[in-house]
């Protein structure tokens, strides 16, 4: 133990220099170019296990997979479970240096979005990852698994559910740390490894998990590797995040389908009830409606807003690859919006459309909706306005479907549930010496211009460090911006892979 | 054949008293309660052959099996082809009696809505008929097919797509031709059969039909076999129909999904411009806004207002069925409402809800509506003036996907089709002769009170056999009203079968 501890100061001091004219970054990137083969081909086993946080026997699975993976780079592992029995569990691992000075845990999630696989352009499928010489919807085509010895393109893109978000963190982070140890490198601080198997699902047990296990969480910072970087390719930290919860509406029309002749114009068409409640909650120009939505909002600081300034705008180009002639009008830009809280419709429907429509007056009509969170406003006060809208609409509103007794007495009825977890926005101050110190290790680790946001328009529950910990959250971005993270034909291009490994790294050996 | 000519004419005469006791109903009755088993074994192979008009393999199929039905019942038949290669054929049968004094067509259709069995009721499938001792949704259970000698409870429903819409029409046709001949009776009239094959997705070619084979089809009347009957179970004939069109109306949002939290509050959401357009479509009481929507409906005459009041209302009772508090307020009642055209939201969708919804802004959302039109309505116009509307509210209208350019200069675009045919009401005065002499054969083969409407609610595409053949039509109701026609669960209440049967063989044999 002793001679361990000598060889780690030895190492610990000529880690500040260069090493046969490479520095650590260097022996970083030699290793993941020589392992590059073995480090995607077990990826490629990750990514093709389903992780829907919903299906309990898949996300197991995931959990068990990542054990493994600690496991082989001698790092022992652990489940840490809430105390709600069933729910998806953290894989925890630590790795503890002596007289290190700092701990730092390091958080990627292992479930992912819903998939439909219908969707996903027919070549691919979310759980079957392939290369691809480009992104699918741009014409990139499969790419056979290569060769012993036959180079892997950066730019290639690896498809499927989870490739960016956030399978490519929890990778990221196990490699970074292998690649330090297998270079001959230490870290220069104790990690903690926290991987989550319930995020894309509002992370409802994640605070009840954080509480139970607190003594083993404690820390001097919790890096987050989740989110794209930034849209013009450039590293980007974010020091704080958007929250976020999600709304069910349900209103409802007869009480089977009606033949739209025999009845139309008569039967009320719970289609026209919905779009008439949606269309009073937003203006034309992006703004919701609703009273006092945006009221709890804390605005951007002058430096928050400096810290933007010094970001080169991207709504022009954004505009142009997305086909948008105007952008909604909430803010004056893409960032200054999002010091705002926001109403999405995530999905609509009633009945069918097309050529699978039918001549009928439809039972029900549904919504989803997110409502971003930023700093300020708590998002169960955010649903209840909503729910109060809703109400000074004319709407009998309940949690569940209606009676014949409510049916018969109201004409106007609304099912409105939020009962997929949500949290609210989290910011750190950008200028703590810890917060520098990540700043100047990942401008250390690459060559492009490192951009620091002081908020994510993404969320993550952030906010749960802060309460149940009391801890402070960096988010270190890792996916490329293009991804189509959360819907279909997700892809993660591989030399943000490759560029997040070095970036942990960098973190894991900051002095 | 003279002599075949003396039997009619004897035979013809004791038709009009009664034989053994029994009157000619009595013996069509008789006939069916004896043959129950086989009639309804025959018509489970029918209805298990899928039906959906655009696939032309299926339709097929239906259109040969009616061939053999009629072929078993001595009658030659043959395919109708309109102009147009490939569309579904009309099945044509003939029966001409010497002397008759007139020749009455009668019409159903084979074909059947579109299905989506994940919908229906998992114990049963759209075309796997089966027997059930009430509405699967009430709670009916499905009753093996009974042996030889057990009855039917002319109470039981049978399951399946187009039990009543409008299977049940083609067999109630040909076995009330069957019944008449088994029963020793003859017709009165030159029969002529004819079955369409695309109804239910607008009976794109059946103006070429009856254009092409005009000479063919020559008759006194049209007897159209399809339909609810009243929602107080009492028989009902209809003297006219609304037309129809269907509208899709798509709009545009980003090129690609995005993450709601990364573009939230700044990429505009397609679905909730869409939901805004739709709004301004129809007021919160069910009007149309649309200018000009209701300007050529040419309203009822009194007479035909007398007619309707000659019928109990039903609105209390429809309202408790179907969990209707407030009726829409077009008209002041259901039937009321008939004399003006309508716009229905068949279907909505953009994304997906609940579980299966995802963080993003959607790319697309669309809609189907149906257009119902009234006497004096044009389908055309009232489509030009939807898309009119469209335009008001500052979309930029076109008929296919918009261009990149498009996409960089409208802020709103919106793809509206109309493509799937459509067409106008028709009424056939009820003080015609011919009218009359039905009424009365239809009230003579039930006990129960017949019902005569000026209009139906629903939909045949009836002005063609106007503008075609400048023939009369009139439409004889058959199924039950609570048959979910149309939409998941239909279903055919076996008394209405044989109500049917015995009414339209009471037509071929009237006097």
């Amino acid at each position: 133990m002793r001679r361990l501890i000598g060889i780690l100061t030895f190492i610990s001091l000529t880690n500040l220099f260069c090493l046969n004219g490479q520095t650590k970054i260097d022996r970083i990137t030699s290793f993941c170019k020589a392992n590059e083969r073995e480090i995607l081909k077990e990826y490629f086993d990750f990514l093709s296990l389903p992780n829907f946080a919903l299906n309990k026997e898949d996300i197991n699975k995931n959990a068990l997979f990542i054990q493994q993976m600690l496991s082989k780079r001698g790092v022992k592992s652990q489940l840490l479970d809430s105390k709600t029995e069933g729910t998806p569990a953290a894989v925890y691992g630590e790795v503890i240096v002596p007289n290190a000075k700092q701990t730092i845990v390091f958080y990627a999630h292992y479930d992912g979005q819903p998939v439909n696989p219908e969707k996903w352009h027919p070549a691919i499928k979310p759980f079957l990852p392939v290369f691809l010489s480009k992104p699918i919807d741009k014409g990139g085509e499969i790419i056979p698994f290569p060769a012993v010895g036959s180079p892997i393109n950066p730019e290639w893109r690896i498809s499927g559910r989870s490739s960016s978000d956030d399978k490519a963190g929890v990778m990221a982070i196990i490699h970074a740390y292998d690649a330090i140890v297998k270079s001959g490198l230490q870290p220069s601080c104790s990690i903690k490894f926290f991987f989550e198997g319930e995020e894309e699902i509002g992370s409802v047990h994640l605070g009840e998990i954080l509480d139970k296990h607190k003594d083993l969480l404690s820390s001097d910072v919790w890096i987050i590797a989740d989110g794209p970087v930034h849209q013009s390719g450039l590293p980007l930290i974010d020091f704080g995040v958007r929250g976020d919860v999600n709304m069910d509406i349900t209103v409802f029309g007869p009480k089977r389908p009606l033949h739209s002749g025999h009845y139309g114009n008569w039967a009320p068409n719970p289609a026209h009830t919905l779009v008439r409640l949606l269309a009073s909650m937003k203006d034309d120009e992006g703004r919701v409606l609703i009273k006092d939505y945006y009221k709890d909002a804390i605005p951007f600081t002058e430096s928050e807003k400096l810290a933007f300034a010094k970001v080169p705008s991207i709504d022009k180009q954004m505009q142009q690859e997305l086909g948008i002639a105007q952008p909604e009008k909430v803010g004056t830009s893409l960032f200054d919006s999002y010091q705002y809280p926001s109403l999405n419709i995530n999905g609509i429907r009633s009945a069918d459309v097309g050529e699978k429509a039918s001549n009928v007056i439809p039972t029900e009509a549904a919504v989803t909706l997110d409502l971003r969170q930023v700093l300020g406003t708590d998002y169960l006060r955010q649903i209840q306005r909503v729910k109060d809208h809703v109400v000074a609409q004319g709407f009998y509103v309940i949690d569940r479907n209606p009676t014949d007794e409510e049916r018969a007495k109201y004409s106007k009825i609304a099912k409105v549930t939020a009962d997929r977890g949500g949290y609210n926005a989290q910011r750190t101050p950008m200028d703590l010496p810890i917060a520098k110190q990540i700043i100047a290790a990942v401008q250390g680790a690459t060559k492009e211009k490192v951009l620091t946001f002081p908020t994510a328009g993404g969320s993550l529950p952030l906010f749960l460090f802060e309460k149940h910990l009391n801890a402070k959250v960096v988010n270190l971005c890792i996916a490329n911006h293009d991804n189509n993270q959360h819907s279909e034909n997700e892809n993660a291009r591989i030399h943000n892979i490759w560029e997040s490994i070095k970036q942990l790294s960098a973190i894991m050996m900051m002095e």
